[in-house]
């Protein structure tokens, strides 16, 4: 699967690569993510790549033309595949979530751009996005973040990434239920202990403890989850 | 505002700080941001920061040792505020949003723990967690990208990390609604032109089309929140 990245800032999405788990994925050529840079495609003399709102507002506004310049680059040097997928990280985005990680992973090639200020002017959205996508109600500097967190959710489904003591967690938001407490060594800190049921041995009763402290947690903590859950399980009769 | 984040992967957190908008907000004294290697606090031989989880299943949990360890030293090298908070990213937390951001805005000293794995002991989070937070219903290979994705967006409310180019786009998830679509310069791209109203000067018409765009694009893409809005403009009355 490949990766491509169009940013202003692409020494963070480097360097988060460089670091993470998803390097070992990138080294065995599991995954490929490249970073382009949109200022290098800007053909305004001082390289400008935002300017002032149409209509008045604060705040600039990125313009078509480096945006759109980089994008057929990206075209150009990696041959993207037909049903390549461009992605725009942006606020007013639907929003993203484990099914759409689900999904995204049986692309060949995803492009995203990364918006900045107060984002990209319409027309780049209307000439070359298919998805406009936001990771949360929560507004952040740029972006870059919210790419990253794309990649790596998206990445981590794919066979060959993860390792073996990475393990899956996809239990959570798969049956709409949150995860039950783990414990591990030492069966005693400072006075705290495991509770008795995990070391009893007993599979039937440790299944069932964790099944109830999911449904609990999920009650407490996530109406919106919890409520799912119900109706599925009343479809299922 | 101080942060301290403990994570296995400080490289990661390191290399974001050191390449975005932030680090201009760290220069200037507005905000610290402070990386602990769990591992470096591991009394085990090896270093050991991980074990299987009692009960059995699949993945390691992070033991209680190193991570309450950190917490300690960062406690005693910082002189934590009483009214520190303590969060921990985890996909089973309250989900963040802008309301999330506004209230942890106002903390002095905000320490993140970054999970891996299945996770960490239940018993860190009894012993010292005050806030479990998602960013969102999706799994990510580690906490760090989630802690960034809070730090960015608490700190761009902080007085004086932003700059005035950066803007402030608060207006969405303030009042419910998506932003309107944004247009710059040249008024004709290829043949795609910005709406007319916007270039006629007349602020009220500006204003108006503004505002049924994000009524539009809010009712067709976040139906939860426009009918938040809409429940919104019925107290009003």
């Amino acid at each position: 699967m490949r990766f491509f990245v169009m940013t202003l800032f692409p020494d963070i999405i480097n360097s988060v690569i460089s670091d993470s788990i998803l390097k070992r994925a990138i080294d065995n050529n599991v995954i490929e993510i490249h970073v382009y840079n949109i200022r290098d495609y800007s053909k305004n003399k001082h390289k400008k790549v935002d300017d002032y709102p149409y209509g008045g507002g604060a705040g600039m506004v990125m313009t078509p033309q480096p945006i759109i310049d980089t994008y057929e680059n990206i075209k150009r040097d990696y041959d993207l595949s037909d049903d390549h997928k461009v992605i725009y990280m942006s606020p007013k985005g639907s929003t993203f979530d484990q099914k759409s990680a689900k999904r995204l992973s049986n692309s060949k090639d995803i492009v995203i751009l990364c918006g900045h200020y107060e984002g990209v002017d319409q027309r780049v959205i209307d000439m070359i996005v298919d998805e406009e996508i936001s990771i949360g109600d929560y507004i952040l500097t740029g972006g870059e973040l919210a790419s990253m967190v794309i990649i790596d959710s998206v990445s981590r489904l794919i066979p060959g990434v993860l390792g073996s003591e990475d393990s899956f967690m996809d239990e959570s938001f798969e049956n709409n239920l949150l995860e039950y407490p783990q414990y591990t060594r030492p069966e005693d800190f400072c006075g705290y202990k495991v509770p008795e049921v995990l070391l009893s041995g007993n599979h039937k009763k440790i299944e069932e403890w964790r099944n109830e402290r999911s449904l609990e947690i999920t009650k407490e903590r996530r109406k919106d989850l919890y409520y799912k859950y119900c109706n599925n399980l009343q479809d299922e009769v």
